[in-house]
């Protein structure tokens, strides 16, 4: 006989409908949801939610909200939601595509921000008060702690910060998820915050429950509903490609002893060409690796099958339907192997760089002196966010980002004069990797990088438009219009600031020219 | 009768002329100096190696050197050995006019770092071996260990990786320094990293001496010469008003409960928009302050002495003659409210974000979106570097950034459609201020950050333009061209790229075109 997954009996007389859940939920309130990588968020709440706004608009009733979640949800969260045009105002990310298009025509704002920055700036206070938490739970305790869902995102500070509570503890989620989490309760503001004592990836510093004052807790509701789990496209060409390019990096690494045999905890983003390269390092040499990530996707639970990843600290799954169903059905054979954290936790600053994480992250464009760009396409219409992106390249022990060359049949040059929008600064991008090769750019110059880049990164279609736009942006500069040095009192003169240089040789003009022609032409392509 | 600077008998030995020890360091080899903001710097050896290089380039013998610092020095070093095309590379920083115009006439390899970064990569190993470290220091204790001087910055480091040691010991340092220095030698390189202890401005976690295998160091020159200190420019109107506006913003924020009563630990940049600031903070209600910053500069001793500030921890100072003066006549009042530590330190993410630091930096632009532009002059001319700007306004409890809202007698607007160059992302740029007024961008959408910098940070004559830009980009873009939703299947399609959006809306062709035209016509003004 299964459990029962509600067994406080105090709270089981909060069970409700949805409907009469999102009745409790009021307009211009804030409300902030589970969710992460379409993990764990609440799926019959925020339905009958958008029900409900239908029902207010067609009446003429203004009915909108300000939601806040961990990270991207699913399309019963954010698409229903966004298309019943329920949401004034979205934080900290955003993957929806309904919601996507409303952000893309302004009819929705969105605040993309730095997950490990959520928790600590809601407690801040400036991102206003949280009216009601809503909250999927894989059950709960006699003693009414809160056994945590499929992801933990910023469920902690949402249940300790909001108004009203109101849970949804689903059924599909497996029990043996109880004892994964780790939800640390030891973070607090400013001047009172202390070190954070996790020194090892696999190191547990909480308790596996949440905590919620029950006289909060104004609902439950019963679901029993899948998470949004999308199949990754196998890995093509270029993602094999890109995850050699990398292996043969990291080999080149281990053997002049700036990385461990077992490397250091991997951060990987989702995605075919994460995949891949998680895919990769199974048949690598590596032996007893760990992972210190946001989210646990395919590849790392194929890399713990075959024993070559330790452990996985993250703080959400992101599965494709066949491996949510093979991890569901060996959860005991992995669970001692996987811990679920806040992201708070997961994506802090304080933890990256102390335990050295290998960051591996996708882009949309780097530019030749390696900035770039994550979330803007054509610097512009915002694609997902900046996420964890952030947290991770700042901090890493050493930061790779890797992309195709080119997009969009070879029409979109993946390598640009000048990024459109900026998301990692050219300090943060140490490693790029193209199928075309890979640039090693940590201790270079800007110059020095921007060679390497075009050489090494750039598709060969698009390589001689940018070195000739390098060559022209180093010949128009100051240094070439004034060849003789001048005397040494000019150096001591304050400086020129009408002539540009040649550190980061560019051309203003042109720099984003690619884009223009872009949105003009539909190809970067002269 | 005052007391021998070099106590230790064994090292005695090993004094020499700087001409000497100069003859010590090779061509091509990797050498890292002391000096941090003009502070600490070796004063004689790199004269003498100018005067060396000088001879060698006159006899055809090439002879440069990878020069590696704390952060900027003085003339003596980066300027003798840039006039002399000493310098092949330099990191982490530099603000010397002569090796300025070197680097912007592409003469000179220059990595621009995050200054807390500079020590843990150079352990890293692959900036390459440091061969020789130069480091001036105020004395040597009969024991060998080695009393520092006024700047820390990665002496520890250069000390600890060199493969030879020369020292300068400088007389004209205050011997009252000694003790006042906390060197912290708990670092390592993952996975052998764990917490810092430091959880208050004040905690001392280290010891007052560097250690240094006696056996490594060649040459001990002794030197009687005065740190680079300029005087600064007393507060004008604009940063009086600057000033005004963030402590208006203090008091609000202290009022909404947002910061203590005594505020936080304060990290301010140096310049006379700083020190009106500080100076702005005498006459302000705030008591018991501290700060946790890189450098100790004028205001900051004004506010010791009004007994405002507690007490003050950085990696250096950064005086004009007449602070140094005053500071060297009082120096045993002050010696207890002062720590120098290690930039790693300093500057050390996990602690910028556990203290809670409230950052102050000034910048060169930002856009409409807030993104800052720190570094690059027109996208390409550095001007200094990104310095430890990047290290605390990711991680400070709140991010504010400073400029007048002009330069160059209004020809230059510090606020444009978009920076030329990217040194700190919107998600980074909290609090945007100039003359005109305080931005608070806390919590806001891109669109939102728009109009509120265009508004309140703008100057009256650039703000039509910007508002025009930033109108124009809303209408041409992706949502205004299909007024009509499309039916829901076209939302679940993949991203339309061919557009552009609404999210940070921008006109790629005309979005650099206020630097295009000042290059070309010598004002951003149509």
């Amino acid at each position: 006989m299964p459990k029962k997954r509600i067994e406080c009996e105090k709270l089981r007389a909060k069970v409700m409908s949805a409907e009469a859940a999102a009745k409790l939920i009021t307009s211009g309130s804030a409300v902030g949801m589970s969710g992460f990588t379409g993990s764990g968020y609440p799926k019959a709440v925020p339905l009958a939610l958008a029900a409900r706004i239908d029902k207010e608009h067609a009446a003429g009733n203004p009915f909108r909200l300000r939601v806040w979640t961990g990270a991207s949800t699913g399309p019963e969260l954010d698409g229903a939601l966004a298309r019943s045009d329920g949401i004034e105002f979205r934080l900290p990310y955003n993957s929806d595509p309904i919601a996507r298009e409303k952000i893309n025509r302004g009819e929705m704002e969105y605040f993309d921000m730095h997950l490990s920055q959520v928790a600590p700036m809601a407690w801040q206070g400036f991102l206003g008060p949280l009216d009601t938490a809503v909250i999927e739970l894989s059950g709960i305790r006699p003693d009414g702690s809160l056994i945590p869902s499929s992801s933990v995102g910023n469920n902690k500070t949402w249940l300790d910060r909001a108004s009203r509570v109101i849970l949804e503890v689903n059924r599909w989620q497996n029990p043996a998820l109880e004892g994964m989490h780790d939800i640390y309760y030891g973070t607090a503001l400013p001047p009172d915050r202390v070190p954070i004592p996790l020194v090892h990836p696999d190191d547990r510093i909480g308790e596996p429950y949440f905590r919620c004052d029950p006289d909060k807790i104004v609902a439950i509701v019963e679901t029993d509903a899948p998470d949004r789990n999308l199949p990754f496209a196998p890995p093509d060409q270029n993602a094999g490609a890109i995850a050699g390019h990398l292996l043969e990096f990291f080999h080149h690494e281990v053997a002049k002893g700036r990385l461990p045999a077992s490397l250091l905890p991997l951060q990987s983003g989702v995605g075919n060409i994460a995949n891949a390269v998680l895919g990769a390092l199974i048949d690598g040499p590596f032996e007893n690796m760990t992972a210190y990530t946001e989210v646990i996707q395919d590849g790392m639970i194929d890399l713990m099958k075959a024993g070559k990843l330790r452990m996985a600290s993250a703080t959400a799954f992101s599965l494709s339907p066949e491996a949510a169903r093979g991890l569901n059905a060996n959860m005991e054979q992995f669970r001692d192997r996987m811990i679920l954290r806040p992201q708070e936790i997961s994506n802090h600053p304080e933890l990256i760089r102390r335990l050295g994480c290998v960051a591996m992250n996708g882009l949309i464009e780097a530019d030749i002196y390696g900035a770039v760009n994550s979330t803007h396409i054509m610097g512009s219409r915002i694609h997902n966010g900046i996420g964890g992106s952030g947290d991770f390249a700042r901090n890493a022990y050493v930061s790779i980002f890797m992309t195709p060359s080119t997009a969009k049949g070879g029409k979109i040059s993946a390598i640009v004069p000048q990024a459109s929008h900026v998301d990692h600064i050219t300090q943060d991008v140490q490693v790029l990797v193209t199928e075309q090769g890979l640039a090693d750019l940590r201790g270079l110059s800007p110059k020095q990088r921007a060679e390497l880049i075009i050489a090494k990164c750039a598709h060969p279609d698009y390589r001689p438009a940018l070195a000739d736009y390098y060559r022209r942006a180093r010949q128009t500069s100051y240094g070439q219009q004034s060849p003789s040095l001048p005397g040494e009192a000019l150096y001591y003169r304050r400086a020129r600031q009408t002539s540009y240089g040649q550190q980061s040789p560019s051309l203003p003009g042109e720099a984003l020219s690619w884009h223009q022609r872009f949105i003009e032409t539909g190809t970067m392509r002269i």
